[in-house]
């Protein structure tokens, strides 16, 4: 799910979209472009309810039941990573998705497009990668869909997984419930994925060898909202990375967010990388991480739960919600000033996911 | 939904799949290589009750209620036919597929994958189309992704639709329920969207402008439910056309089927355009039709409610289901002999949906 706040487009003054325009990579990149689309095409065409909300998946009513609706399409290249592929990326994305709302998935939908001379024993591993990915966290594929597109039309394979969940019972979460004094909590180091896609695509070698941290947060948020039910908002910090989801959860609940860079978990094979080909950490897209806001005094209980599982060992208070500028996020930096935290502009690193 | 049933599969005896094989465009086609796949690759990796169906959606059980679930990707080329273009195209063909469930539309998703360069005028016309497709059927757009792919890796625009819906009180729809004695309906002319659409792309002047029937089914599943609530089976014939789909209800219902090439609607126009150009109608793609598969004695009644609205007034009773060879589907031809109707072969129309 794209995921995108009209009201921080409206405060940044985005440049119109004139007709002779052409899509440019930015557009796809989760920043101010990708914002664009979204305020001046999507919006006006299928403004509704359920879109207007803006999370990682859409929540439609059925009878007694809430359920959360999700989609997403991956294109990343190459289609083979240190720590993953796109088959497992994509199970992962969708289902993070769905934990994103607070619900336990349902089904998968899996709909492929092959470019013709793609290689079925590539297929065949990646189509293995998604049956692995989907009964690791126990949800079924239950429908699917093939296309094939002629040579020079495609890059190999393209994966859509969209996903039903049932959204838990007690927990509403949603990108505009932070309020002030609330924590912001991450559950593991961030910009491992971006890092390890663009070394693989690049052919560089990094010295220590960094995996893509693709996984599902599935369990990790079980754990959370067992202990804290009362979880106002959850977000995976994908395209655009930590600072974009959290400028995206500012302006959607209209409320000011400090962090603390020396509390950001970044990695320092990643740290190194990023120095050398000139990145922001805080803009390179996790797979395996989630943001989550929780009532300041739910905290330590927040942390304890997710430190309870092995993937969430890592995990960390960042900062905290509070009564400045709606929409504003400052960085507390480690020399003690304080930065200004945009969404992402243009593209940083295109087609890692 | 790619609809293939895994018992044809083994009634016809497919070549294994070499992992030296590479995708060909036929393996989209929606007919016998399209099968292969799913055979030798889907269905084994991700084997589940639901996924097993093999319906027009899944069908999932929440709380009380019955849930379909389908997705749909298309890379029609070119975007823009007579008739409609990739948008509504799109929103027709997963909100029928979700009317083949026997389900009421809840909500759509919509997966974008653009090439870097393509106009945004014609984005903008496109998503304007999903639009109004979707408000003409009453279905929202709930949620949505957009990715970007380099120059040369795409084709303009691939659109995924995947959709939710709610199965009506009392319907058990499903192609395993076809049973002999009783009447297959077919709701208009067949043929009209994979000619209007090979057309457009050739360049080929048709004497009598055809359009594409690239619409919703949904008010006439509406209205026959209303009036054979006890309806067995219904799909729509895209890939593969109408023979194909008469192939998979006969071999997932283990039935024999007759159908009357007399009876069965094909406009002169497409009867002379495949003619010219080899095409067999009964194999090209429909957009907006769907067979029905009625009890024989609410064959009328069926038949008098297709015809109630505008959309249904080619409708036809076509054939019936016998206690024939399971799997066995015979044309009675307008000469009196009867032929065998296979499965589509290759890829007749590439690049249709």
């Amino acid at each position: 799910m794209t995921r995108i706040d009209p009201l921080a487009i409206g405060l940044s003054c985005p440049l119109p979209i004139e007709d002779g325009d052409v899509i440019q990579m930015a557009h796809g990149g989760g920043g101010r472009k990708t914002a664009q689309l979204m305020d001046r095409i999507f919006l006006p065409a299928f403004r509704n309810a359920a879109l207007a909300q803006l999370g990682d998946g859409a929540l439609l009513a059925v009878g007694a039941e809430r359920l959360a609706f999700t989609t997403d399409t991956f294109v990343v290249q190459p289609p083979f990573f240190p720590g993953g592929d796109i088959g497992s990326l994509a199970v992962h994305g969708t289902v993070n998705d769905l934990a994103m709302c607070g619900s336990e998935p349902l089904g998968l939908s899996v709909g492929l497009v092959l470019e013709e001379g793609f290689p079925i024993a590539s297929l065949t591993r990646i189509v293995d990668s998604i049956a692995r990915a989907a009964e690791h966290v126990g949800v079924p594929v239950v429908t699917g869909d093939t296309k094939v597109v002629d040579r020079g039309k495609g890059d190999g394979i393209y994966v859509n997984t969209s996903g039903i969940g049932r959204v838990r019972d007690g927990v509403t979460v949603g990108p505009e419930r932070a309020r002030p004094g609330d924590a912001i909590l991450v559950s593991g180091p961030v910009g491992d994925h971006g890092i390890a896609v663009m070394a693989a695509r690049s052919g560089i070698g990094l010295e220590t060898p960094l995996e893509s941290d693709s996984a599902p947060v599935l369990f990790l948020v079980r754990a959370l909202l067992d202990a804290v039910p009362g979880t106002k908002t959850m977000r995976d910090p994908t395209r655009g990375g930590l600072a974009t989801a959290l400028c995206e959860i500012a302006a959607s609940s209209r409320v000011g967010i400090r962090v603390d860079e020396s509390a950001i978990p970044v990695r320092d094979e990643v740290r190194a990388a990023c120095e050398i080909l000139g990145f922001d950490p805080l803009y390179v897209a996790c797979e395996g991480r989630f943001l989550a806001i929780v009532p300041g005094d739910s905290s330590d209980a927040a942390l304890a739960a997710l430190r309870s599982l092995p993937e969430g060992g890592g995990a960390r208070c960042i900062g905290e919600v509070t009564n400045g500028d709606p929409g504003r996020v400052l960085l507390r930096t480690r020399i003690g000033s304080h930065r200004r935290l945009e969404r992402l502009s243009g593209e940083q690193l295109p087609r890692i996911c």
